[in-house]
């Protein structure tokens, strides 16, 4: 692997595990917890077998906090979704290359309604979607389960398929290109984030390993100490 | 028109106007403030131009009330969705004929899943879908907007369509059929509610005459003592 | 209802509950035991959920009898298949009118390659898709289950529905028109076949009400007595 | 059928049987020969197996006349279409009901970009789409052909249909409703003009009848004298 | 390449050049004669441009023999029909990555229902759709030929890509990884399969060679002559 | 890179940036006044947001020129749109391998119609579809603005994406391969073309730099002579 410092690391928790029933507060006790993103999953019901929610929901929460709006578009088309999420009040925006007839579009429209962009790999997607489209991405997230629902377990492989981005990422930016963040979303938890530090991620998507505690606080603590045991493995 | 006199109104308001920050709050006030059923109003991007709330939110609000979830399918297809509210807890399903290659079998199938069932007709959409299921629904649900977005005015063909579906179903049920209610969705207000019941519906949803107001209990007193009128006027 | 005489009656045997391991000894049998037709069911896993046979089949069967073989298509688009079978091998194709975006054009299509052509009611498709065409169809099959499986019970609601089609067909017939064929398809069984003639029905579709037996020449024998029941019912 | 007078005839030269290679001066030539609108038939190689011309072609002959350009969309979905139309000059859309979840929306969406609007039929399509928007329809256009191809045969089922439209609509207006054009489109030639006239038509779409022929005044006369003979057909 | 012994050879004969009409008796005689799998072809004229056989038929020849049966899915989507197939008595089941918008939850799907997975490569499929899923292979198939028909001719390019695959599979499998068979599909023949075997497949689908000849043990022994001289010119 | 020389340049006018008023004397100005092929793009509102010209306007242009007519399919699907346009007198037949299921067999097709035929690539489309086909292209157009509409800016990145695709094509050409042109598309204009020519390319795609002026001659001869200047570049 390259000899770049890691990027400091963000937690972004997943409202999917949260209390649909009370998210503005869920949103703003996470935050207080000390959350750096939000992770807003957005199900179509035919990109992935489930639907969760839109715009309206995200445009409902915004006024509960200003950290980061973090949206994944589990959704195919993507474009129509776009302005609507910016509207709505969404800082990134996320989508999957293959739900897009023509994702390099996608990336510059997401960028022209003032979002930061970034590409969604599914854990079998070759990462060669990334090959022409480097200087438009803010971020790549990988998925360490099939999306689709939460609670499953982190697919193994994803720690290679980490290394293999990290080592292309470094390489950008060695060359003189943008800082490009590194997430990882499916089954992070406080025993295995140590792990996928090491691989190399700078952002973690974490649903019920944090939603599903009582104490938020301790949770993204202990997450936030092993983040740092796995900058000493990888060192 | 026939001489039966109308089934008793009932109001269903749509959470698509109510604040998704705290959906569950919203839930327990409109049902204290004198609502009968929640209008959940699911849109998939597909069907309609816009994504609204899936499974996860109905479940989530589900321990707010013992209401009836009126679950509003604005999806195609239909039946993957359909054993996902029933577990979620919806007590009623209507869906969109043009959205199912089988609106029988789905009928049954929301019948199978312990739910009541109803066919949704857009506005431009012929009532002959009723023609040969008339013994399997629980509901018709008359699209007075289309659907998609809240906020958006009644259309006033409706209630020459009312009309006419008011007349098959009280033939229906004079020749012996089990009742069917009779649903408007769309632009209601109390200053039309009159008319609309005149025309023949039995049930009301109403999303931003609703949530739009301070307060919730006057408004419904209010479209209750409208509704009234109307059933003097239909008289 | 109109007072014509029922036409004969046929019975076509559904291919779907034969034994798929010997589909020529099946066929021959059938024949053999009395039927008039071989009812084949072509589905696709896109206009229902499963998949069945296709063309490669029909071939292979057609030379086993002489007998009309009554192609069924459950599929979407349907055009592409039209010539297809008509080359392996069909004499009669029908088509769900929700399957077509011009069924004017696949109806002449199927006339185009030498076949009898014929549209499918879902249970419940409305009728009007009759309407402009009754100067193309050869036949038309109300389903009286929803495609997709074997082994469905009736669906009662069908017997109106062959009542309204029988006087649409009658009084084509009387103002000068070709006869046209009335078929029904689902949970046809020796016990509500002469209910199922009575409502005006002249071809007979059964699957395992024939393949399910020992003795398929005892039930069609069986089947045949009851439809003349069923005449002196409708008479 | 009614008493009332038919609507004064117009001929709307369909530029698919045009030279595409100068479509200006073919534009310039015909409504110089006395046409009184020009077709403008769109289709997208998925309502329809054809690709033909879209918004830029119609920006192109928009400086070439001022005779209101009749668009005919034959695509799905149709609703992103309507604005680039609107701005390429088009005075009337029409579409198939088929083809748009939602054709009330879509009727509005043509007004609202300050075009005339109405469904087509394909020959198979129930009238029953005309049901609940009478009130929005500017123009009604049935099929003649299955449309995708020019130089197609006259379907004549399609002058009983036209009867059934012409009494819908002559109803409407009687009811006081806003008067609907009745325009009939596919394998209309002079020999035949008489009696789709005599059938209730007031807009006669003509393709290789005119353009096929070196004389496009004569044919457009002759058309009109057949017209009148059609006229006191009727009467 | 490497340095790993090729695997031994199988023969899966593909029903899709069998007689139709007695496919049990076939499935027996050509594994009397010789065969180690039976090559199973689903088409569902959506991801293909013909319709074959489904899970119906597969459930026919499964007490025809022991031997595994080898289901190519050449359908989009797959999810729905993998436990159908499983349950149909299905040994292996392989699909193709572009018809699941999900790949690595397909095949984990498929083990989860007791089947042996793997993908399968269309002529042009970039191999790339490996890499983050060997861990899940059982088996990989090369197209030799674009699916949809028997009697094809083989596509010379397989070799080059073939000999890339081996090269995959081999490192994986020295690193420690499960074995993964290498089958190849289309135009396999007595007077290829040598350079076939050469190349480095494992696993050899062949129709018409088989089913189109009288004596089907004559053509399999033919065939593992073949392959033992592709060992040979290999070493 | 490669020490082969450059295959001599080629202008390609696209015709998206001609008058559609008068195409046949676009065509044969622009042909007149130096350009070597006739680019004719295809749209169809689905593979792309947008609706062009079909093959009926293919037909009308061809008997105005023998250059050549090089057809980009922006559709989806392809395959049945390939002998029309070959029917319609094209001579190069491009296409993207997203829309095709098979783009082996699609690129067969095209040949089979007696045409030439390549790959397109969408800006982030990996260049790994060329793979397998590398014997069946003709050539290989490299998408420098994303599909859909003229006028946009030349896509930076696309450099370096030139390069390697000229580095594949001329290993390709060096053991013994076939020549394929490299064609790009997209905000091509005299003053960046040095630099497109000097990055691999040999085929230009131009239009509103050549028909948005009034003197096609000199912008074409202003091309070439900075088409010369990167061929200097590279050397």
């Amino acid at each position: 692997m390259s000899n770049l410092p890691l990027p400091p690391a963000r937690i972004s928790p997943s409202l999917l595990a949260a209390d649909f029933a009370r998210l503005g507060e869920e949103v703003r006790n996470v935050i207080a917890a000390g959350a750096d993103w939000i992770h807003f999953d957005v199900m179509d019901n035919h990109f992935v077998p489930n639907l969760s929610i839109g715009p309206m929901v995200c445009e409902a929460i915004r006024p509960h906090t200003e950290a980061p709006i973090d949206v994944h578009l589990m959704v195919e088309p993507v474009d129509a979704l776009v302005p609507q999420f910016a509207k709505a009040g969404a800082n990134i925006i996320t989508f999957h290359p293959e739900a897009s007839r023509h994702p390099d579009r996608t990336l510059s429209l997401i960028h022209d309604h003032g979002c930061r962009a970034g590409l969604v790999f599914n854990p079998a997607t070759p990462l060669a979607w990334m090959d022409h489209v480097m200087d438009k991405l803010d971020i790549v997230l990988l998925m360490s389960v099939n999306p689709g629902f939460g609670g499953q377990a982190f697919i193994p492989s994803t720690l290679a398929k980490l290394k293999q981005t990290r080592a292309r990422i470094d390489a950008w930016v060695q060359a003189g290109g943008q800082p490009i963040a590194l997430e990882v979303d499916g089954g992070v938890k406080a025993d295995n984030i140590a792990a996928i530090r090491a691989a190399g991620a700078d952002t973690f998507v974490a649903g019920s390993a944090i939603f599903g505690k009582p104490d938020y606080k301790a949770v993204i603590e202990e997450m936030r100490r092993e983040i740092l045991k796995g900058e000493s493995l990888q060192a």
